[in-house]
This record gives C-alpha cells, structure tokens and sequence, in this order.
C-alpha cells in the first residue's frame, strides 16, 4: 500500500517515519471556481482536481480559505464535496473544511460532508462569539469529534478566528484521539517548532503548515507536509519541493522554496485601494488558474471583488517569469 | 399611531424629532432559552417575549449576539423566528439578526427571515474572511438589501467582526437608502459622536447604542435608542431610562444609568479560570432570567459553559441588592 | 481663596463638590513651539502660556504627549518648565510629564522637574519593555511617588504605552494616597464610566478626561475636568464648556462641544499620505496656533513633518469657518 | 584578518560569503547585572563579558532590551559602555543599543555612546508617539546616522515599539548605506525570508535574527547571524550551533538548536499571576547566570520583580536537567 492509501484507511504503522503517520505529502486547499453567475463550475472543478491529482499531490483539502468556504452558500459546499469525492475517486483522500461560528452549526456541516463520503473534516475554534476559553475550545472539538466520528484536523488560523489554539490544548486532545492531524497557519515560526517538537510522541499526530512561505523550514523542523495555497497554481513545485526535502537535499529544497516565494507575489497583483487582502490574495490563485488554462474565469465569491485588467496583466507577467505560463 | 405602529410602517413624519425616525427607544437583543438538550424552550421564549412587550420595550431584536444567533442552528434559527413573530403580533417590530460570514450566507438566512415575517434584518461587516475593503463592505449591504428587500439595520461589532464600520461608509449607505438604521457595538465614544451628529441629516437613520452603560450618554448626544443585552434581565429599568431621556431629565436618566450599571455586574460572575466572555456575560442574562422566573433555566449554546451553582449565587446577589428579587 | 490657590496647596475641603477636589477644570496639554533649528522657541511659549492663562484655564500640563515630551532631549525639557513656573508664577498649578520607560528613568525627570519648580507630575505606564503586570504597576507608581514626593497624576494612555490601567490598581493607588488624580486618554467610555464612579469614595481623587471630544459627557458622568490638546487652539471655548456643565446646563454645553468637534477637524488636515499621526495631529495644532498669531512657526519635533502649504491652507479654513480667524 | 577584526573595520570583502559582510556571528545582547541596591554590579559584568569572550561570540550588544536598557538611567548606561568597551578591549566589537522614543533623545544617547568608543549603536523605530510613517521612519534612522556618524543597526523589535520596519523601508536605508546591518525580534518568518532574499544584493548589509529559537532555520534562509539573548546563558551553545549552520550540517544544527529550545524553558519558571513578561524572561536570564556563577545576584530593573526561590529552583531544575550546572 502507498502512505496515502494507508492514510486514507488509517493504517498508520508507527514506525516513526513521518509517512507513517495518518496523512503527510502536499495538500492543497483546493480552490473553488465560478460561473459568471456565481454558482460552482462544475467543469472547471473537476479539470482543476485531475490537475492536482496528476500533479501528484497527497490529499485535496476542499472547503478550506483559499477554496472560499466563507463564501459559500451550503448548498455550494455540498456541491463541491460531492464533485470532489467522486473525482477524487480513492486516489487521494478528500478533507472537508467545515468551518463555522461555534459546535453545532460545525456538526451540521460535518454530518452532510459525512454523507458526501469525505475522508476526514477540518474544524477551526469557534468565532465571532468570544467562545475561546481552553475548556470551551476542547469542548467544542470533543463534541464535533463525538457527534461525527470522522477523522479531525485541527486548524489553527488566528487571522481568520482571532483565537490562537493553546499548545497544550492541541496536546491534550491529541493524546485523547480527538484530533488526528492540525494544519498551522499562524505564521508564529516559534509556536510551530514547538508544535512539532512536543507531538513527535504522538505517531498518529500530523503536522502540517498552512505556510506557502517556508515549507522548507517546516519539514526541516519536523512538520508531515503543507496545506499550501500556492498550490493550486503550482502542484509540481511543492511536490518537488517535498520530495527535496524528504530525501534530504535542503539546499534544493531551499532553491524551490525561493522560486515558489517569487511566485507568490500573484497574490499581490491587485490594488490595496480598490479590494481587500482576501480578494487579492486569492484573486491572484483563482487568476492564475485561469491564465494557465485550468478554470473558465476568475470569478469571487461576493463580496470579494475579481482581478480587472491590469490587475490580470500584472499576474500574468508574475507567471511569465517564472515558467508557468 | 404610535411611534412604534409609525416605525413598523415606515412613515417617518421627518419632522426633526427622534420619535419621527424609522425606529426608536429601547430594542433588547433578545435571549434564546434552551431546553436541557440543546434546543429552543419555546414557552420559555414566549414568556420571555410577553415580559419584554408588557415592559414597553419599543421592539425585539431576535437572533443578535445576546440571542446566542453564533450558537443555533438554520433550524433552531427559524423556530426563534416564528415564535418572535408570532408572539409580537404586530405589537412591536421584529428585527432578526442574519449573521453569516460574507453576502451569499446572509441573503440565504435573510430570505428565510423574511418568509416569517420579521419586520427588518440585522447585517453585520463580512467576517473569517478578509473581504473588508470599504468597497467589499458597500457591495456586501448593498448586495443584501437588494436581493432581500427589508429595512435592513448595520450592525457595528468590531468585537465580533474585527471590522469597524467606517462612518464614510455608512453615510454613503445611509444615503443611498441602504441602511434604515445603525447598532453600533464598538465602544468607541468618539466614533459614536460622529456618527450621530453627521447622520442628523438622514431623515431615516436611526442610530442606536448597543452599549448597556452609557445609555444615558448616547441619548444625550442624540442617538433614537439603545440594544441593550442587559435589557433582557430588567426591560422596564431601561425604558424608564428612555423617558428620563427624551423628557430631557438628564438627572434622573443619570441615576436610573448608573444602577444599572451596577446590576450589569451579573455578567462579571462567572470565573474567567473556567470560561470565556461569552459564557459570563450572556450566561449572566440567562442565569438572572431563570432567578426572576422568566425562563426555566440557563443552558448555554455549545461551547459555552453555563453558569454554575456558585456563580448563580453571585448572580443572584446583585438581582437581589438591585432590588430585582 | 480661589479653587485653584486651594488645589495648588492641597486643601481639599472635602464636601463633596468636584470644586473641592485636588484639582479640577481645563487643564491644557501646553504644546511646545519650536525655533526652525528645532530649539525651544521661549518667545512663543512664553506668549502661548500667557494666552493660556488670560483664556481662565485652570491648570498648565507641560510636558505631555501634545507637549512633544517624547520628542525634546533632556535640557529642552528642563528649558521648558523653567519657563512654565516662570510665567504662571503661581497663578495656576503647573504639571510636569515625566514621560520615560521605566522607574529609574522617571524618577530621574520628576527629580529635575521637582527642581525647578513645577507642583505636580503626570506618569505613565512603563513602556517599550513588558513590565506591566498590576503588581509591576503599582510598584513604579508607588516608587515614584516615594521617591520624588510631588502629587502625582497617573496618565492612562494606551495608545502610547500599549498598557491600560486597571481600574482596580488606580483604587488601590489612590486608597494609598499614591496618586491625586488621574488623566484618561484610553477612549473608553465604560471604563471610564467605572472610574468616575467608583472614585467618588475618594475625596482627593480627581478624574479628568483627556479627550476633546466628550467632554461634556465626561463632566456629565461626574469628571472633575480636561486635558483636552485642543484647547491650546481655543481655551476659551473649553472654559465655557466646562462652565457651562458645572452650571447644569448641559444643552449649551453639547452645542459648545459640537463646535469643537467641527474644530477637531484641524487635526486631520495633513495627508496620511505623507505624514503619521502625530504630525498631523500635533502639526494640526501648531499650525492653527501660528495661524492664531499666538506661535511664530509650526516646526515639529524629529521625526515629525510639519504641515506643509496645502495642509496649512486646510488648517485655516476650519479656523475661519469656526470664527476663530 | 579575522571576520571580526576585518568586521571592526569595515572591510567588507565582498566575495559573497555571509563572513565578508560587515558583521556576522553569534552576538548575544549581553545582560546587565545589578547589586542589591540598583546599580550597576561592575564586577559581574566584567566577568560576564569574559565569559561570552572566552566562549568565542564574535560581538557583544550591550544596552539591548535584554541589557534591560529600558531600566537603566543614562548614567547606568554610560557605565554599562565604559566597561564593555575597556573589557572586550578590541577582541569582538562592542554595539550600543541607544534606545529612545524619538530622533533627538536617540542622537543624545548616541553621541554618548560613541565618547565611549563603541563600534555601532542599534536603533530602533520610533516610539511612544505615532511618528511611524514610512516617510518618518527613514527620517529618523536618516538623521541618527548623518549626525552620529557610527555604523548603525536596525532594530526591528514589534513587541516592543508597536512598529514593523517595512522591507522597503529597511531597503531603501541600506542602498543609502544608512545601515549596516538589521536586527529581526519580529518573529514573522515570512518577513524574515523576504528580508534575507532581498538584501543579498547589499554586499555590507547583515541581517541577523533575534530569535533565540530559530536560529538553525534564520541561518539556512541565509541570515549572517543571532542576537539571542539565550546566549547570555549558553554562548558555546550558540556559537556551536552557528559553526554547524556554516559547515552545513543541518541536522547538527537541527540538534543544538532542539536543546536550546528546551533550555529556554528558564524564561518561564516565574508566576505570571506575580509578575510580567520581561520579569519572567530577563528574569530567568540572570538566575541562571547567578546559579552559573557568572554574575553575583539576579536582581532586576524597577519595576520588574525578581525571581523567588521557588522560581529559582526551577530554573537550577532546567539548567541540571540541559547539563548546565
């Protein structure tokens, strides 16, 4: 069996190897494409998934930040999970961000990405409501682990819930079982190598950074693997990047890492003046996608506002530097 | 007509006086009773919306931060909904508070809001997500009121939202006719100044505090009203600070203020060790509601933490030195 | 004798009026006009103190944040409150910021403060380094105190010291005798709400505002006075408006206060483009004085810019339209 | 020459290797240790100084946050480069934090400083005031260096001045030749990585990190060098870990740095319901350097508390457990 398919069952052999553990490799946050009109384009999903999977990737986070879950309507998030789950077909495992404001209006998501026949969800702290006490935070991810019984990745993104999660909360529901893997995006370098560090003793913990920045640094300090936005646009340089890093050839992986920073500046394209960072950021992935041929248009979820032209232009050249295009 | 039967038919009489706006006077922000297992207490509701309407309160506001609106679900949204409106019967408007996280999510609660009849919607900034450029928050109020067609009302909660409602912002959705009216939760005196004394000129705007301790000020700067949580525990202090206001008897309406500030210590009761704001505060309202009889006990949306037997007691004693028992 | 005399020698009579206590009135921030070498300009001070005290202000804040402290060199300080006890000559308590990091430090200004002169000082927090816990708090206070022995005014000004003082250490510090009043800059209306009114125990504890733009609903809450920068534009203007609330007749004084608020606008002339906030607040300040005839120039403190052409021109219409031109 | 003594001079080599830069290294921010009464204990000093020395640190940061420059009066300060200067003797330069809210104070400090014959001042952004604006910023580090003279170091230290030097701020500086090398306490390691990127063009800009805890990863994204204050503490460990990073051994470095991390634990042995954040850090600091027997007692800076005995032992627990003592 591969490590993905003993992910996707669960058959962590605890050998120590970070590929023992339940899930590691490159994951993107998939992205999620638009009709003119707003709804999911089924045609460019699909493309963008096979995209994705060709490009070797280990495992397709739907619903995430970057794929614009915020933004959907539930009906539009059941529609991805479904397209997801049947393109995916095995070959990777499929997590499902389930991301809302407090406990049961997380179980209601997860229970119809249940129904979908994902692989695992992904559930931040609770929100807008200042729920975030360490006792509420673990209660709230017992409970969504209790009702469901799907595998759990934790995700820790303080500028999206404004809550950091506590270390020793992550350790204490790692070790109950609660949570099988935690995708870290909260650009805190010093809170994540004592992540790793502390969950080494857990075989069935994953790591992973939410970082497109320094996955270098992250599988150097330890980390199972990336959930990488930047991904979306560029699949075989993370992959490469990964594999680098794995066979330990980190001035490789170094190499890759900077070419992938440079690539980043898509997100950057846009004016300050007219949208805001979210817009920009993945404007820049879904704009990128659509000059490379994979979706239709650049489309956002309102009230985001899509790259205009010059804005195009300028990611356009951004791709052009660097090869992808 | 009263100025209440006024409001619900929006025949603002433009005549310079608060009471000639769209909405005015004291608006609680209505508690949600839960049953042991989780779900709304109906009776509880509705004895709780008769004690609020018998006060004189000049209308509800259902499913805002103190109705716990973070916590329910779709389906436990809908039922406050028809238990609102069915009990107000045209007596006083109901508002209903549609808090989503960017325009898709809160179109789809608004329409479910309005096939129950609520009077008009409560909209706050786009939240997770960073699409809060001033043009995203435009296009978000502006995308909400023309699919969804009620008086809609900004919701000001940096708090919540971690966005402030620019006053440009709101002027300019104030003069398109956008905005009916503004809750502003940010404790920021100044910023409150200015938006009362700039919308002077909007015939409709109404402004409303969403503070419980500085009623008395805002009123004295010009505001119509006031959204106090702690309304819910002790509607008639309120709306006998409303009169003090509006018959100019600024003493008066500084006493009344000031006990009741000292009865909002019921949401300083809980122990921050065991849990966060939300559980102390709204669970305050609840616990004091379950001791005056209103509501048959204080079960909190999950993850919040319900008050316990020591803290009840600390809760308990206030009501009881402020004369509540 | 006047109130004024009896605050300068500490007898507060102690029947309950806010006359009674320590202190109380407008208390200007003193700006501190520049040489275009960047010098004290005494000429300037001398008359800009002298326009102060004939306006009826109350009390002489040298030193503060709209005294540039943070940007003049240790003798500039000196100069500065040599001049101050030189021209009040007992007409009018004169206070000295000793505005620095930590308790050394302080204690070494409020030493060469005490030397020449000046009947009070005004501390803050400490800052830059993290030593803000309450019991770090009240031991700088209190070993200021100790050691220097001049009545002390604690300054509470998050925006610059990124530390807000707890309410329950000023009750403490002054239960103690440590502090004789207090200046709150912090912008929040319920705390300062608490503050006036859990320090009405104390008889020789004054509150003051040091906000311009709720002044009356400062006084109107039971505060014992302002520090408001913008009175070194208009002294005449806070001076009535204080009258104004000490008589009771808080329509006149929201009207008065109105009019100060349009004035404010001075401070929001420059291009954020361009400058920070402190020099266009500050700048806006000094402008309006040199356009007032009272200063020869508005040179700011390094790194500050002053207010160029067009932000000048934008100073002086405000001035003009507000009559005070 | 060696890299120090070519670094003292100047001469940078320019051949492309971080030790042709200005400077480079393990440069600890040296502790300031105080007799029981406040002052400077200047045989404890001198010996600390030693002590680095011997261990082989290739530059000594006096005045720095963890020299407590905040707490000490220019006095102490003048004292602290006095012995510094005569201690180190010309064996690894000598830098000087001259740490001050504004322009003008700075370049006081900084001409002191440079009386005493230090080799570089260490500078940061202004603050206190609101003088942050990108235009202000380069003002401020623009005038320091055109009127002290002295190579200069940037500071870029958040948490402690509440300003993130911009990248093309810093950028701009060192194509000016303004600066010679920064110093990165951000701990945003995206920043960092764009900041090391981005100044390999600047043949004499040094950048280096003030983490204590990442200094494997600052070093493999090409930083020159440390300024960690662990240092203090454990310099063979860092200069090891540094020659590890240089030979590109990366698990070796990966290693030390993993036992770093642990040692840092000393930095957490106080209460935080006692004292604060710099207590307990600078605390943990100079009790394991008297436990070492470098410096006589761990007395600390008013307000700052020192640690108790019970706090004590558990920084001897941690330093027994690492094989320090």
């Amino acid at each position: 069996v591969t490590t993905e398919q003993a992910a996707r069952k669960g058959t962590a052999s605890g050998d120590g190897n970070p590929g023992s553990r339940w899930l590691s490799g490159i994951v993107p946050p998939v992205c999620t494409p638009f009709n003119e009109d707003g709804e999911v384009d089924a045609a460019s999903l699909e493309r963008h998934l096979g995209f994705l999977i060709e490009a070797g990737v280990h495992g397709l986070f739907m619903l995430g930040s970057s794929g614009e879950a915020a933004f959907l309507t539930d009906a539009q998030r059941d529609r991805v999970l479904e397209l997801a789950v049947k393109t995916a077909d095995g070959q990777v495992p499929v997590l499902a961000g389930v991301i809302d404001m407090t406990t049961s209006r997380v179980v209601d998501h997860a229970l119809r990405a249940k129904e979908r026949g994902v692989d695992a969800i992904v559930v931040t702290a609770p929100f807008y409501a200042r729920a975030n006490h360490p006792a509420e935070v673990k209660l709230h991810f017992r409970t969504v682990r209790h009702r469901v019984g799907l595998p759990l990745v934790a995700y820790d993104i303080p500028i999206a819930v404004h809550t950091k999660l506590d270390l020793a909360v992550v350790l204490e529901l790692a070790a109950e079982g609660v949570i099988e893997a935690i995708k870290d995006s909260s650009n805190d370098i010093h809170g994540f190598r004592a992540l790793v560090t502390n969950t080494r003793q857990f075989e069935k913990l994953s790591v992973f950074t939410g970082s497109e920045l320094v996955v270098d640094c992250a599988l150097f300090l330890g980390a199972e693997g990336a959930v990488p936005g930047l991904a979306n646009v560029d699949p075989h340089g993370y992959v490469a990047l990964y594999e680098s890093c794995r066979s330990g050839d980190w001035d490789k992986a170094r190499r890759i890492q900077d070419r992938l920073v440079r690539l980043f500046e898509i997100t950057a394209c846009a004016s300050p003046a007219k949208k805001g960072a979210s817009s920009s950021g993945l404007g820049g992935f879904k704009t990128a996608l659509m000059l490379r041929g994979v979706i239709a248009q650049n489309t956002m979820g309102l009230p985001q506002i899509a790259l205009d032209a010059k804005e195009t232009a300028a990611v356009r050249s951004v791709l052009e530097r660097e090869g992808l295009l």
